[in-house]
């Protein structure tokens, strides 16, 4: 109740870095793109689960890319009894403790989506923020790899549901297995190795934004990025370099000449072997289903960042070009991403689970979408706004808005204490279709004026006199106060 | 992909106390309600926006109730540049932000929704959680109690829209100033007396919890509740605790009887008397609009929780009984509840700005909602299962799988290990209507089995030998692999 308004402690109105408000055009779209994603979800048998905002640090481990430090990346606090909590930095962390809690209650394979608010403790930079949205879909319990080449057609099926015509998209779809056989064959194998090898995935993983001599650099002695930055690399030999290169590269016109070409990568690499080998049933499984038409395929320049995938790993990239900020032309690029991980729910129990799903990135495809033109970015229509010509008549004005509201119409009463201009500009800028005015003389005649501020736009550009004078007719119609609803609907109706 | 597996290391699958992980059928029912929310905000007028859920904890202020340490109810962590940032523990205070920063491009009155998590970082309990969601709507830049009238009948009309039976609920109206006019009376005006007037507020805001002898100890020297907790009171003298009470108590049979009880209540405090003016303006403008039949009552019981409402208060109740865990039949209670703030845009702006507004509880809603049997608490029907009869033919039960989808039909193919027993298991506890067969035999044929589950279930209970075989005869058909989606649309089409 004290005055704490004065200017020494006022508080700055500002968002800490990498967060932002949403409007209603923003939320509408995102609402609708939702919608597509779930409905495709819950058509392959995906059913919903959600998980909390807050999990303890350790349930959900450290497996975020490019994050060498411990908590780098991830927001943090300690609860009351001093045990670390964090805000989860994705959704698949989060599903893993809760099928881990509810493993022996669940029917398996156990098919479940979710979408919802991550959160990532990194610098904030143009389109990359640190609180955004994912809507992930994830089967647990399925051993075999139909799993994930379901996963992949899921992912093409979502992509043109939300609007991406066929053909502008492609699921590119890999094995990390194939990638631990070259690394095998180049004498990366065994947990002494662990730390290079994840180097080399992330070296993999920079290859959209460094280019093949920018991987060959952080395959070898490190990389020097345009601000100066130095990255080390992971310092492999020339030869084990070409061959980390070969495996990225043997993408080839069929997917089956693509899987020849892994195969000779992998060399006599049994766990190669086996990848590739399940790279040739996707294959087959997509072919089947008719998706090998260009949708999915298979591709080794994917690797995907996260630590923690085991098998197949898929990404749905889109292919069509949009300018950059210095307007040259580039691709989209990825939107959507996950793979196979059997390690992550055994992190709690104890023993393998088989896992497999992925995220789909809400804010950039709904960019994507807006570069398509298949966004309406307009806001729709206001609401009726009865003006309030006589504040002492304000009940009466309130009944009238009550009335239309009772009949399903969108109204409101103007509420601030602006004059008769005031409110008119007010409900302009609300894009309201019409006001309800009620002065004096009308109120004593029992009736209303209904005023069509769309028409009245319109009213310039009337070729004659003739014709004005006829649309001004329109615009400004006068109805017994009775007749209300039927008046606002008769406007309504004309600009539906 | 090292073993991470082993006994020593294994991490416990769960979460903090207060979260909790949601499933389908309580997303289903929250989403519902939800949507009738959105439905009739958006009849009166209001648009959405949103605001992160991580907010300068300066900006955010301190206005928890109960909470005397400072960062208590919070949960808060430090920015990389060591400024303090906190998780938002309501709609309200992000708001008040949010509009002071685009303060000169809103059009005003800015009349605003927004649905959302919010967290506290308190000890939970039974039905109280550290993270829960609440649906706010507000009016900002409305100086009249024409816009706290309005949102207390949005109240009103919204409880009806999401089920809550007309007579089950009561929207109570108060005015803060009435309670300055009483505190002034008894000589707690001033900036000096700044927290005695929050203890008798939170006081007053007990009385439900702890019923009125409770706040009388409350008023005066304490009062130690059941478990031996002593809360301090204010120290009150008798004749002030008589006169408080008197205010809490001054309801009447009708709007004018209690506005002229508060008028003797206040006495002279022009604070006071400007309260129960308002109270008045009201009253009329519900009873204009038709609320006055019980919906909309004005009820000083009432006070909110919150320092920083500065004008009316209004509060939704539901009236009816449920039984309480000793089996007790109580008041399902509040629901709902706001009221004006005109100081929290203005800890911004520097200049005072009106505004006006109330959150829902989402959760307790929904919990009340369930309690009138008004929510659908059954998981629907699940997908239709093609199961695998030979792990050789994956790909043709995929292609199967895929011509059902196309066609809208929700269905999957087993993924899991298991043999037929498992797979029959597995859509059992799924709820799927019918199971698709193709064995070696019906591959040969051209042929697909479909099972109903739902009619199989019901064989058991066939009254006699005829009724079994023919309904045996229904319950499993076997069909041309061409006419898969005709048969399968027949079968859902019996249980639809």
């Amino acid at each position: 109740m004290s005055d704490k308004t004065d200017k020494s402690t006022r508080v700055k109105a500002r968002l800490p870095r990498g967060l932002a408000d949403r409007g209603p055009a923003d939320i509408a779209a995102t609402e609708r793109m939702l919608a597509a994603i779930r409905d495709t979800f819950e058509l392959y048998g995906f059913e919903a689960v959600e998980t909390p905002f807050i999990e303890y640090t350790e349930a959900l481990g450290k497996f975020l890319p490019d994050q060498d430090r411990p908590n780098e990346g991830v927001f943090s606090f300690q609860d009351d009894d001093d045990q670390w909590l964090s805000l989860r930095y994705d959704l698949t962390a989060p599903l893993a403790r809760s099928v881990a809690e509810r493993f022996d209650s669940l029917s398996k394979p156990y098919r479940s989506y979710r979408c919802g608010w991550v959160f990532r403790n990194e610098k904030p930079g143009p389109g990359r923020f640190r609180q955004f949205m994912q809507f992930d879909a994830d089967t647990v319990g399925a051993p075999t790899v139909a799993a994930d080449a379901e996963a992949a057609m899921l992912m093409a099926d979502t992509l043109e549901k939300v609007g991406v015509p066929r053909g502008q998209y492609v699921v590119k779809v890999n094995n990390r297995k194939v990638l631990d056989g070259v690394l095998e064959a180049i004498g990366l194998a065994g947990d002494e190795n662990a730390g290079r090898r994840l180097t080399v995935l992330r070296a993999i993983d920079k290859l959209d934004k460094v280019g093949p001599q920018g991987v060959r650099d952080l395959l070898g002695p490190g990389r020097m990025d345009p601000s100066g930055d130095f990255t080390k690399g992971a310092g492999l030999p020339e030869d084990a370099i070409a061959r980390v290169l070969a495996f990225t590269e043997a993408k080839r016109e069929t997917a089956c000449a693509t899987i020849a070409a892994l195969g000779d990568v992998v060399g006599g690499s049994a766990r190669g072997t086996e990848g590739v080998s399940e790279l040739g049933q996707i294959a087959e499984l997509v072919a089947a289903a008719g998706y090998a038409d260009g949708r999915v395929v298979i591709d080794p320049s994917v690797v995907r960042g996260l630590e923690y995938y085991t098998g197949p790993v898929y990404e749905g990239e889109l292919t069509f070009e949009v300018k950059d900020e210095d307007g040259r032309p580039v691709r989209f690029g990825s939107v959507a991403g996950g793979g196979r991980y059997d390690g992550l729910v055994a992190r709690f129990r104890g023993e393998p689970v088989p896992a497999t799903g992925f995220s789909i990135g809400v804010s950039r495809l709904l960019a994507a979408l807006k570069a398509l033109g298949q966004v309406n970015e307009q806001s729709g229509r206001g609401p009726v706004v009865v003006l309030v010509m006589d504040p002492d008549q304000t009940a009466h004005y309130q009944r009238l808005v009550a009335g239309l509201r009772q009949e399903g119409i969108r109204a409101e009463l103007y509420l601030g204490a602006g004059k008769m201009n005031a409110q008119m500009k007010y409900a302009d800028k609300r894009g309201s279709v019409c006001v309800v005015i009620q002065g004096s003389n009308e109120r004593e005649k029992g009736t209303v004026q209904i005023k069509d501020l769309v028409l009245g736009a319109k009213l310039a550009s009337a070729p004659d006199r003739e014709t004005y004078l006829a649309m001004q007719a329109e615009a400004q119609i006068e109805v017994p106060e009775a007749e209300l609803v039927a008046g606002v609907r008769r406007v309504l109706a004309r600009h539906a």
